[in-house]
């Protein structure tokens, strides 16, 4: 049997990789076999085109350069990586995935969701998660997070303003709405074990 | 007035770079100012995609993320180097463009030449050289050189066999064809002076 591929999206401090963690080790206890994976990143050649893209000035990259870039890593990530797993019987809980790309580039790109999608037809032949958690808290408690966890070294994306969090964290309810099957909204501003309790309680109908 | 752009395309060892400083000299001794770029490459981002494109095994990239980072590459080209030359005026002669992604990653890796064409629309605004001139050598010759110029240093593309490279110089001449406007094939396989005289006479309805 197939394992489930389940993303976690959000903005900068909502709590993704902890809550990555603590589902494996709730998976493991039910005796499913599953990996965390992260993007952009997750793959040998997906970590150096990370690389690429995280680093230097914000204006570095075009929206449409850094666009191709999201969607080469992603192929990369979902051949050498995904899919194997997944066609193992392996979960994948990834880190961030195509959501991710539709809400920043979208956003701070001006990229039309369209685009995205049919860049992500071509690299990843549209590979779609069985479920994905979008996890909401406040910009100020985000920044506040992420700003513990990273200290000075803000990254590009957390470089930016909060206009540019709100437009994100609105554009990631949007694609919620758009496709209820596939997502689940959570409110992660509560303590770590209720947030991991309410991820679990939207895995129930994909649990064996 | 806008600068011409003009793309030099063909297997290995075609005599593309000597061919590119010989046009750049003649357009300057007519008073027209000249730059020469390459791809992959050409700019800052686009030479460290390149750097991630040429090293490793053959195998490091599948097809699909190969053509995503080429567009990507070429998308920041255009962006930063070739578009404000032609902007000021200044022709760029460029070694290898589109073409060259159309011919290997459409023969090497399958991809549709209608899939290349789209990325490039979505990266570059589906930019086309003025002019592009396909120089050709025999097979034997091109290693030949190529060989002399590179010595044991063969990159990821001259590392193929014969049957790859006679795929790649069809492909060059099926888009000759298809676009005669565009388009100039050069016997490349005489001797240096008389192919550039041949590339001087494609230009001549170009030529202020």
């Amino acid at each position: 049997m197939s394992g489930r591929f389940i993303s976690l999206e959000g903005g900068e401090g909502a709590g993704k990789s902890t809550q990555a963690r603590l589902l494996v080790e709730a998976l493991a206890a039910r005796g499913i076999e599953a990996i965390i994976t992260r993007e952009p990143g997750g793959s040998e050649g997906a970590e150096a085109i990370r690389e690429l893209l995280m680093q230097g000035e914000v204006t570095r990259w075009s929206a449409h350069s850094e666009a191709l870039l999201f969607a080469a890593a992603r192929a990369d990530h979902v051949e050498k990586r995904i899919n194997p797993a997944i066609g193992a019987g392996i979960w994948v809980i990834c880190d961030r995935f195509l959501d991710s790309s539709r809400a920043y580039q979208g956003v701070a790109g001006g990229i039309d969701d369209a685009a995205i999608l049919a860049l992500h037809g071509f690299g990843s032949r549209g590979l779609l998660p069985d479920r994905t958690f979008v996890l909401e808290v406040s910009i100020a408690q985000g920044r506040a997070r992420a700003e513990v966890r990273d200290g000075a070294a803000a990254d590009r994306f957390a470089a930016r303003g909060d206009a540019f969090h709100a437009d994100v964290a609105a554009a990631f309810r949007r694609f919620a709405e758009a496709e209820p099957e596939r997502f689940r909204v959570i409110d992660a501003g509560g303590d770590v074990a209720s947030v991991h309790a309410a991820i679990l309680a939207g895995l129930r109908d994909l649990l064996p």
